[in-house]
C-alpha cells in the first residue's frame, strides 16, 4: 500500500484544477439541476451535476481528453490505444480526433452496433476480439507495444483521475459547500477524483461511493482494506461491469471516500425512470447509480445539501423494454 | 378581422413584460442546450429552449400561472375551471395550488391514468366525461356557470399567451437575436405569444409555425386567412390536436408569423428520438415537432441564428415501443 504522502502525490487537487485548466472550452461546463419533488421526497437539497450532457454523452470524455492532452510530442504522433467497449472508447476517440493523435481502441466482437459506430465516426481504428478467448487488457498492451503506441486505461490513471474530478470541482464552484456528495463507482476514477476536489474544495463533505449491489466489488475492497474482484458481474449498469479498484484508485477511494452503499438492480432502473419522467433527463443505467442511493437508500441526512453525480447518458432504446420491465420489480 | 391597432393593444410585448415579472421565482428558467451534431448537420447555430425542464414539465405553466395571478380577488376566491386533458390541465392545477386558488379541471374520462393522477396531486377537483357524448367546452362553460368559476382556456386568452411568450423573451435575452424562431402551434398560444416577444426584442427574426402534417389547420388556416378546423386529428403530436386557432390567437399569428410549415409523423417521432438519443433530452412528441422542421424540413438558411422551442417533455413510457416502431418508418 502506498503511504500517505506518495498517496497526496499520486493525485493532488492541483493536478484536477490543471485539468480544469486544459479543459476549460474544450469540455461542457455541464448543468446542475435540482427538483422540488426530490428535496421534499428526501427532505434535503439535492444538486444534481448532469454529465449525461457532456461531450460524447458521459463524464468519460474529461479524463480521456485530460490524459491525451498531458502526452509528449513523440506520444501524440505514435498514437494512443486503450481497451473499452463503453463510454471511454468514445471519449478517447473524441480526444484524439480534437487533438490529432490516432487512436486505436480495442473493443469486444460483441459491443453494441451504435457504440462501434459512434467510436468509428470519431476517426478511431477499431480492434475486434472475441471477448471468450481473450483477455482484453493482455491484448491491448500486446498490439501497442507492437506498434509503439501508448495505452490510456479507462481509470487506473493519475491523469484520467484529475480530469474526472473536474466533475466535483465544477458542481462545488457553482453550488459551494456541499455536507455529502454521492458518485457511482466503477474502476474508482471518476470516484476518487471527484473525492479529491471535495476535501480541498468542501472539506467536510462526505463523498460516497455507489456500486449495483450484483458488483459490490469495491464496497467490499473498501470495508475489508483488501481487493476484491468480481469477473463480468451481471448489472445493467454496464459502466460498473469492471472487475475491481485499480492499483491507484483502490488507495485513493480508501483514503479519500467517507462511505460505500450498494443499490439493487431494480432500484437502478426506478431511478433511471425517475429521472426520465420526472427531470426529463436521458440517463443510462449507470448514470442513475447515484441517485438510486439517494431515492432507494438511507444514506441523507434531513436537512443537507447533497451532490449528486449524473454520469451519463448513453443508452440504447432497444433496451427500454427489458428495462421498463425491471424497474416494475 | 380585428384592425391592427386593436391587435396589438390585445397582446402586446408589454404584457409579455409583465408575464415575466410575474414569473420571477416562480417558474423555471429554463437552459438553453446547443448541440455540434445539429449545427453541422443543419450548417447553422442552433439553440433549443428546453421548457421541458419547467415546471409540470412544459411551457403551459407560464401561461397558466400568468393567467391565474391577474385574476381579481373575487374572481381567485370563486376559482377557476379549465378543460384539458394534457399539460394545461397540470399547468393550471400547480399555478392554483401555488396561488391558493381552488381549480376545476375537466378531463376525459380515457385521459392517461398518469396524468389524471398529476392533476389531482396538485390538488384540483378532476370532473371526467365520456368523450363521445359530450364537447367538452360546453360542459366546461356549463360547470363554470353553475358555479361560478372563471374559465382559464388553454390558448385563447391574452393572459395565457403574453405568459407563453416569456419562453421567447428569455430565449432572447439569453442568446440575442436570432435570424428565425421555430416553434410548434397546437392552439397558436406559444406561437403568438414567441412571435410578440421576437418582433420587438428580435425585429428581423422570423417565427414559424410547425404543426403535424395530419393537424395542419393553422397551416391552412395562415396561407387561406381563412380559420381551418380539424377535428380529432390523428397524430402523435397530442398537444397539436385542437381543432383550430382561437379568436385571438388566428388574427394574432395571420399579423405576427412569418411562415407555417408541417411535418410527417415519423419526422416527429425520429425527431423526438433524436432529442433523447444525442442530446439526452426526455421530450413528448409535441415537443419535437420544431426540431423536425428543422432537421427534416428545408426552413433553414445556412450560417443564420436560429431559435428552437423545446415545449415539453410529458410522455408516458408506455407509448415508447409505438414511438419507436413509428420512428422507423
Amino acid at each position: 500500500m502506498v503511504d500517505r504522502f506518495d498517496l497526496e502525490r499520486l493525485v493532488s487537487f492541483a493536478d484536477v484544477a490543471n485539468a480544469a485548466e486544459r479543459l476549460h472550452g474544450v469540455a461542457h461546463c455541464t448543468p446542475v439541476m435540482t427538483s422540488r419533488t426530490v428535496d421534499e421526497r428526501v427532505q434535503a437539497n439535492v444538486f444534481f451535476k448532469c454529465e449525461n450532457f457532456q461531450r460524447t454523452g458521459s463524464f468519460k470524455f474529461r479524463g480521456a481528453y485530460n490524459a491525451l492532452s498531458r502526452l509528449s510530442d513523440e506520444q501524440k504522433r505514435r498514437g494512443v490505444l486503450t481497451y473499452s467497449s463503453g463510454n471511454h472508447a468514445q471519449a478517447i476517440a473524441l480526444a484524439g480526433k480534437l487533438l490529432g493523435i490516432s487512436t486505436t481502441i480495442v473493443m469486444p466482437e460483441n459491443a453494441p452496433e451504435v457504440k462501434l459506430e459512434a467510436t468509428g465516426d470519431y476517426g478511431a481504428e477499431i480492434v475486434l476480439y472475441h471477448p471468450s478467448e481473450v483477455e482484453r487488457e493482455r491484448l491491448g498492451r500486446q498490439i501497442a507495444a507492437e506498434r509503439g503506441l501508448t495505452v490510456v486505461p479507462p481509470y487506473d490513471h493519475p491523469h484520467v483521475i484529475a480530469g474526472q474530478g473536474t466533475v466535483a470541482k465544477e458542481l462545488f464552484e457553482e453550488v459551494g459547500e456541499l455536507d455529502c456528495l454521492l458518485v457511482c463507482c466503477g474502476g474508482g476514477g471518476l470516484l476518487s477524483g471527484c473525492a479529491i476536489a471535495a476535501r480541498t474544495l468542501s472539506p467536510s463533505c462526505r463523498t460516497i461511493g455507489v456500486e449495483p449491489e450484483r458488483a459490490d466489488d469495491a464496497t467490499r475492497s473498501f470495508y475489508t482494506k483488501t481487493l476484491h474482484t468480481i469477473k463480468s458481474p451481471d448489472t445493467i449498469a454496464d459502466g460498473a461491469r469492471t472487475p475491481s479498484l485499480g492499483e491507484i484508485t483502490f488507495p485513493l477511494v480508501l483514503h479519500y471516500v467517507s462511505e460505500m452503499v450498494a443499490v439493487s438492480e431494480a432500484s437502478i432502473a426506478r431511478s433511471m425512470f425517475f429521472l426520465w419522467e420526472r427531470m426529463k433527463l436521458v440517463v443510462e443505467p449507470t448514470g442513475a447509480l447515484a441517485t438510486a442511493a439517494l431515492l432507494e437508500g438511507e444514506v441523507i441526512e434531513p436537512n443537507t445539501r447533497v451532490g449528486v453525480v449524473v454520469t451519463g447518458g448513453n443508452v440504447a432504446l432497444s433496451q427500454l423494454p427489458h428495462l421498463l420491465d425491471l424497474a416494475q420489480h
